[in-house]
């Protein structure tokens, strides 16, 4: 790509991007771009591919894979206009030229300033870019409706489809950069949980909530921004409610307690579970769910490779949990994607029938649920990789403390 | 309006609504309904003058307006249609029929379920409202553009406008039950307020992060629900950058500190600032400019009526701080409309010729920023009344503490 004028030598300047070591890697056929741009790129292929003449995004996560800007829509203009032909730009209000010049790797920024009529700025700038007037415009499926009546101005013959039309099939493949955001997300995580267990019996007498807010101290303390989810302690009988956040329940010794948390590094989450005992015996018939919940976790694990359906891999965790007479009582899918969103595709569920391929990051998770007493979830995340899975988690899986 | 079945006698079971009380007060015309099935008649009514056919709102805050449902936008569909004549009917996923059914007033929910099509489904919904074919459709402001899709598929031929043609002008006024739940939220607000600045001399030494935090654990301790926007701990210097949220600069005697917080109560925010000093002297210069802002913010409540506009209120304050010599450090507009958002019409600004009617609310909030020295604000809201305004804070305004 032309005009990339602040990078000499074809490398990017230290501080330009968010993490300039991630585009030293997956050197295939261009060394010299960010995986930001790459990705741009492709998704310019494929705007060709699907008869588009330009993709307009929003502050939101098409924008945050395309760019590494993560923030979210406001009221004022702010897009990222990718024509089929043409150099990306981005649109924006002045207020926001600098950030955007400093945060991103699109060198062509187009300011409009509060005396300024967007409508019309944007309008000179869709002409500029050789936009033409009956395009075939894919929209961020978020876009607000403001902004769709903006475009709609701006070329009142225009076809509009969604940016998942061509976004969704680029995004469901994790490049290295993403693969190494989610891995180092998935050790903070690990780091959290082990800091977790090792209360051991001093989390007995904690309410639910006040172990909350110990896990997302941990989140925070090992380098976690913030969280990626409500953050679930389902203690006892609470833990037989897949959808119970937590409350003030006390956590008593002999406990089964289900622990599903996560956080964000670079952007990308983390998603584990784990059950616990952290003091005390919790009885023969949860050792025996406990053990049976791990082996369809692992035998979910063990059936992943390329060129094997989504419905296979939860029939694989289905089927130890089934033949252990426990069929019911897995109540939901086994799992979903992970990426810049937390659930996204693939989803590992019956009846979908998309192969996997390598680069694919999704959650393995079944589990066990039973009423009034106590419930069992155990989860991981997992890369495709060209032969099998390559586990994210790293932490031991037992129920001790 | 008909088919309200739920109901008897004319009123709303008690817990059918989120505060039932509200819907006893302004009975001008019609006692027997809500405050959101008054505000929904007034949206009908202004649908026929814009000779729109339906009005269509997601989750969102025009959805909060009109029935007090109070989530955000997800994948599924879920729209509140507002036919120009016709029933209000609720189109949500069965997993939210239930809690529609519970948190709202609208009777007529069309619930589908995950093995149904939406589209077909809303296409059958709107074909039974007696939606017209080629029909003019005023869709929320903030709806996401796959929904926007969704209703181009349903209704081909249709032209969309947005929503707010028709309820900005609405929303402006506040109703009774909005003024009370404004008031409720700024004596939450006020209530903070006097906590922390009974703080006195155990603030100094306190960074602004961990005032931060005594703030926001003073606002949930009075009943409010989080916080309504960033909350603002200005000190010494950082005082006189008006966008400056809080930082690990320590609080020191003789700082002026400026103080802007608010919360929610009943989904309404409150937004109020103070500008105090902990302990010790600030220095004349600051008790001048203290007095400059207080009489400029004065002045402003003072000139407020129905009929005199919003640019002559920005006029009255800033008049006084320019007689003082600061006209250059008043860098800021003298206030917003506060409603369910926190910044929206009418704008207390220069150049806005719109005129106040009673009902409106809105911050005023002159300010003096000195570079490098320190900053002051005095922020009250208020509503205007048939003669006047009323203050909805009414904490001491002096800085000492």
């Amino acid at each position: 790509m032309s005009g990339y004028a602040p990078f000499s030598g074809g490398f990017p300047p230290s501080g330009a991007l968010p993490r300039a070591r991630t585009f030293l890697w997956d050197c295939g056929q261009r060394c010299d771009v960010t995986p930001f741009e790459r990705r741009t790129d492709a998704a310019r292929a494929a705007l060709e591919d699907a008869g588009a003449d330009a993709l307009v995004c929003v502050p939101g996560r098409n924008l945050q894979y395309l760019t590494g800007f993560a923030e979210s829509q406001r009221e004022r203009q702010l897009f990222l206009i990718v024509p089929a032909a043409g150099e990306p730009t981005f649109f924006v209000p002045a207020l926001s030229e600098s950030q955007i010049r400093r945060e991103t790797w699109v060198p062509t920024v187009r300011a409009w300033g509060d005396d300024a009529d967007p409508v019309a700025a944007l309008a000179g700038c869709f002409d500029d870019l050789g936009v033409p007037t009956t395009p075939r415009l894919l929209v961020d499926d978020t876009m607000w409706a403001t902004f769709v009546q903006d475009l709609r101005e701006v070329r009142p013959a225009a076809t509009v489809g969604l940016a998942s039309e061509v976004l969704s099939e680029l995004r469901v493949r994790k490049d290295p950069a993403e693969r190494d955001a989610l891995r180092r997300a998935a050790e903070a995580a690990d780091e959290a949980m082990r800091r977790v267990r090792a209360l051991g019996s001093d989390a007995v007498g904690l309410t639910e909530a006040e172990l909350v807010g110990r896990i997302e101290s941990s989140l925070t303390a090992v380098g976690g921004d913030g969280v990626a989810f409500e953050t679930i302690v389902g203690s006892g009988p609470n833990g037989a409610m897949p959808h119970h956040a937590h409350g003030e329940r006390r956590i008593e010794a002999g406990d089964p307690v289900v622990l599903d948390f996560g956080t964000r590094v670079d952007g990308y989450p983390s998603d584990q579970t784990r059950t616990v005992v952290f003091e005390g015996d919790p009885g023969e018939r949860f050792r025996e769910v406990h053990a049976t919940v791990e082996r369809a976790q692992s035998a979910a694990v063990d059936a992943i490779e390329p060129g094997v359906t989504a419905d296979a891999i939860d029939a694989a965790a289905r089927s130890v949990i089934e033949a252990a007479g426990y069929g019911e009582a897995f109540v939901h899918r086994t799992g979903h994607g992970v990426g810049l969103d937390v659930h996204e595709e693939p989803y590992i569920v019956a009846g979908n029938d998309r192969k996997l391929e390598p680069g694919m990051v999704f959650s393995v998770e079944p589990g066990i649920y039973l009423d009034g007493a106590f419930g069992v979830r155990i989860e991981d995340l997992v890369v495709v990789t060209d032969d099998g899975a390559e586990p994210l988690n790293r932490t031991d899986r037992g129920w001790r403390c």
